[in-house]
């Protein structure tokens, strides 16, 4: 799955793989063909275990500029709803296959991260940003609404509903300083060491337990919708699973040895 | 409907309605009156199209000082179940019908604004305050609960679930710069110039795409409790949608055209 | 119920019952045996009205280390899924019990509070800190998930879902400035006080109105994952039922009076 996939780039290594979009002259916009293989590429990671965790990373200092306007906004003006449709679905299978793949995914953001780039920020689980990243949700510039690839949900659970509400319906720049006062941004790091910064942060994740950083990811989004009741009780199951696992015993192993675990996955 | 309502003050201006309530000597507290001409004053505003957005504006100094002890507390002490009921759900009409008017609604808060007052504030979009305005979900110190109108539901997705605990069960002030701080307040601003800059602010948005708008509003409630999935898709719908409105193709013209959209709402 | 449990120490003065683990000398950790008397004490809380607010405090200058790892971690490595899933179970229903006991309760954390005590904080209703105490929720670190008793549900909507997913991923101490500032902490306030501060913050609250702090307690979590318009509806129920206390009244003859109303709970 993973290895020169087409319409982005890709570099695995030491478990780590670090994506990127790949037209820097024009701030890395997104294409029907960039959404499918992001979205091919992330529904083909549920199932590799060689890929720990995931760095969505920036080039020549931005991360996205989102859908392009000459190659998707352009076609899809004259599109008919059964078309319109199925490219909201793609985009929005592209954020199901970010949450669904198992691994943490962090962003590392320079520059300009706006409309579907920063809904692939708002996917991630983890956000770097430089102090110069320029975020926003500009949809409404385009001429359409705020709810685009789950924003509505997501947005206000990141950074409050009233900050939210702002981002969508004026579509501004949150900027960096901003972002990481509300909690969209994790960190603030200089740019020179933006991505080294990620993926060291990506590699001591990736030290595990990967296990249960997927059930962790997988429970994050599960119980988005649950009352308290049923999510006490999904946990019950969920980390009682985990439990059983090897990792668990060698953290414990460790311990009694004071020794640092490691783990293996399983 | 909007022509001269009774129990509160409407002026619509080149798409913005300001409202306030009008018993500034009092605060301007709620009356059964003005609740229900509010509701139906909200109801009427989903399919009014001249109305293109609202401020919920102050009036001599203050913004609301909630439900009227003398005209509302000292009758529901004498009221039955029935007529008790009867009168929350009028309260928590006014909300449903804020949320469903398919407007954006800006509060802007000099002064009091609290009880059902704050509700109104908490239950706009957007929100703008003056650094004297204080904001109190006080319905503890007269003997209620703090589950007031949804509080118990919104306050949280706001401000975050421990200080909305906080809020909710003491009925303590927030303080204008707290409730900047925790994401309640959108904008702090002189009471000098704080409904001419809500006004503004409200015209710029006004300028659309203001279906989009619309379905933004909408999904941001409808998406209150649906699965992350559920959420994705109905997004692909809504957005799907709105890709079919002149406004969409209105803006990408404008693009190519190297101008500004002009939005027309269609 | 609580006259001198077993497990954890218990003392009730005026209305306010300060609860604290035991343990000093190792941190104050969990045990099977206290997780069982804290479920019982909380569970049987519910039906007692001698006590209308509760102060987990801390001792020896430590809130809580969580599960122990000799006397809980290790023999878990050995149990059948039959025995985890009962233990698992057995820590939510603690959350379950604190949920339902409808009192508020205040955590007063100092030191260490982590694993299952950062959750004991988590599931309280009101939360102080002295600046040197540490949170983690460092299940990853013992080779688990981060969803436990709840944590992935109720975190994010505490602290945001950026700042949770930091936190649930990667273990590390939440310090208590960070966690003041994302609203994890009410208050942070120094050690010398920390308890006192507590009491007094409790004895303000369990001035009353009861009834009407139960119904906030039940409906905050009732509400947690129903539509806006279920939850105003509800609201409107528990509001209206609220309305028919005496202490509804009691505030109202109070205010005609210009007196403090004196709130008896019914």
């Amino acid at each position: 799955m993973t290895d020169a996939p087409e319409h982005f780039l890709c570099d695995i290594r030491e478990g780590i793989a670090v994506v990127r979009l790949d037209r820097p002259d024009r701030k890395n916009p997104l294409t029907f063909d960039s959404y499918a293989a992001l979205r091919d590429w992330f529904r083909a990671l549920r199932d590799n275990d060689q890929v720990k965790a995931v760095v969505f990373a920036s080039n020549g200092g931005n991360f996205s500029s989102g859908g392009d306007v000459h190659d998707i906004i352009g076609p899809l003006t004259r599109m008919s709803m059964k078309e319109l449709l199925a490219f909201t679905r793609m985009t929005g299978d592209l954020v199901k296959a970010m949450l669904n793949c198992g691994k943490p995914v962090i962003t590392a953001a320079d520059g300009v991260c706006v409309g579907a780039g920063a809904i692939i920020a708002m996917a991630s689980d983890l956000r770097m940003a430089t102090p110069e990243a320029k975020c926003a949700f500009l949809f409404t510039r385009v001429g359409l609404a705020g709810c685009d690839m789950g924003a509505c949900a997501m947005l206000p659970r990141i950074i409050g509903q009233g900050r939210a509400n702002e981002l969508l319906y004026t579509g501004r720049v949150m900027r960096a300083e901003e972002g990481e006062r509300w909690g969209f941004w994790n960190r603030l790091v200089p740019a020179e060491t933006l991505e080294d910064e990620a993926v060291a942060w990506a590699s001591e994740i990736a030290e595990g337990p990967n296990f249960g950083h997927m059930m962790t990811k997988t429970m994050l989004q599960q119980e988005w919708a649950m009352t308290l009741d049923q999510a006490i009780e999904a946990e019950a199951q969920a980390q009682a699973i985990c439990m059983q696992t090897a990792d668990f015993t060698r953290a414990y192993d460790a311990f009694v040895a004071k020794q640092k675990p490691v783990f293996e996955g399983d």
